[in-house]
């Protein structure tokens, strides 16, 4: 297997693009591809003020080296989120995410659930009364709130996440199977922002999540390998392993599941069911004063307080 | 396990309805549920004459068995496709078709594809240099437009199919990864006539296959038990062996896929970018007078004459 662009021994063969690359030929495609699909899908530029949301993993690592490579302002957002279970999971990410800011001299933001919410999100959860299944969607939920807080406080034009290709064919395929058509709708790479968010954008999503991991590996950018601890059973996890057999048998259906998609969205599926701009508007969350569609306190306010059942 | 509705041993648990019935009480509830969705989905009535496609298998003479009972006039149509590979599979495929119909009094029309056109699908697919993946588009391809004919000339009113929910959620499935949105517009289990073609219906469109397997059963139904021998590698029966392991961890979801979708259709997510009626109306096959979207010789025909390549 040598590589297209000078012969030399490839390192990796993406079959859904029939092209096989060495190490330095490689990096630079992925580097290149990334700014083509920021410009293609008018993601943001060069005067943007970008936040991106980094977890430690390789996803969102490799994704703030190459956005620094390309010159764009990106700071870091760390979350903590108090996921412990014996693995010090939270603490060995952050750190793991610290150690790559340093070494870039880059701006770090860390905000911690605990001590800023009094609960970690295993914590919020257990009180609750909610088992690991659910304790995904409050991730999630907390998640979405202090990003966009944080976004929206610091004065930044852009939040980006690092979803790959896998994760959005996995979370487009849960969505599918559901029909759920709010959804469906927004599954673009880019939102607009509106209704008091920000604009948000996922540079990476259409690179496999074994090209984001080779990146990063020849990069030597070190990183936090595991699966968070809680996702065990997680049905993105089985959907993901079923759409790998199915890119075994078929090469490249991953990437035109994706890509016939926004092509679906263009031409005009999916019509806008989502409340207007206006509605959304009108309802804030009367504690955090972020949009929310109840009239009354957000589910991520309602979080905090007792449970009523 | 026992009876919902009588206690007594039940033969069959339906985990997607939580339902668990006996032998006379699953073929009745079968047999209901079946009149509920031709009325549900308005498929037709007792004064409507129909024609129902039969190809010798559980599904096709289950569901033949089933109208009789409850009172529709329905005629059979059998295609003998020419399929042979020493098993005598369309030979023998006919004898279960012929004897089910002999015993109930029923008219069965005998379509022999090698007599009327002088090539059996087998050997217009080799003629043509195509592969077996081939043959099936092409069998789907001389059933549609025989289906239709005889239709037509006979004067029915509905041509009938007997697909159950397995098939219709693997193309559904098929057809979602590719995001053919000419082909999810087009996924209703009723199609209205228009523009030369008949309406179309299909009653079984919400069964599991194992229920129809388990209706014909216990009917004492005699069929052909075995896949037509070319389909082996199809995709179709990867998606179904896909969404059967789904099934499995998740009871429900090749159900509420189906219905879902058939919601979403409802709720207008599919732009109808067909040709309009019109336009179908102009175009007609000069040789066989079938609609097609050509403006020359249709699929069908050029199948007959003689491959230019």
């Amino acid at each position: 297997m040598r590589c297209r662009k000078c012969g030399e021994k490839a390192v990796i063969n993406m079959r859904q693009h029939r092209l096989s690359l060495c190490s330095q030929h490689f990096q630079e495609w992925l580097i290149n591809q990334t700014k083509r699909f920021i410009e293609k899908y008018r993601m943001f530029g060069k005067e943007d003020r970008l936040l991106l949301a980094v977890s430690g993993g390789k996803d969102s690592l490799a994704l703030w080296d190459v956005l620094w490579q390309l010159g764009y302002q990106v700071d870091g957002l760390f979350i903590h989120l108090g996921i412990d279970k014996g693995l010090g999971y939270s603490d060995r990410s952050q750190k793991f995410t610290q150690q790559f800011a340093k070494q870039r001299k880059l701006k770090l933001i860390i905000h911690d659930v605990q001590k800023t919410f009094g609960e970690s999100v295993p914590e919020v959860t257990y009180r609750r009364r909610h088992n690991s299944q659910k304790m995904c969607a409050i991730c999630g939920l907390v998640k979405r709130h202090v990003f966009n807080e944080i976004a929206s406080q610091g004065g930044y034009d852009v939040l980006l996440t690092a979803h790959n290709l896998d994760d959005e064919v996995a979370l487009l395929l849960a969505n599918t199977l559901e029909w759920s058509l709010n959804r469906l709708a927004r599954g673009q790479p880019i939102l607009p922002a509106g209704a008091g968010f920000v604009r948000k954008a996922k540079p990476f999503c259409r690179f496999y999540e074994r090209e984001t991991a080779a990146y990063s590996l020849l990069r030597g950018i070190e990183y936090l390998r595991e699966e968070c601890p809680f996702s065990t059973g997680n049905k993105q996890l089985i959907y993901k392993a079923h759409l790998n057999e199915w890119e075994d048998e078929m090469p490249g259906v991953k990437l035109r599941f994706y890509i016939n998609y926004l092509s679906a969205l263009e031409q005009g599926a999916f019509p806008n069911t989502q409340e207007s701009e206006e509605e959304m508007m009108l309802q804030r969350c009367p504690s955090c004063g972020q949009p929310t569609i109840t009239g009354d306190l957000c589910a991520f306010c309602r979080l905090w307080i007792d449970d009523p059942r």
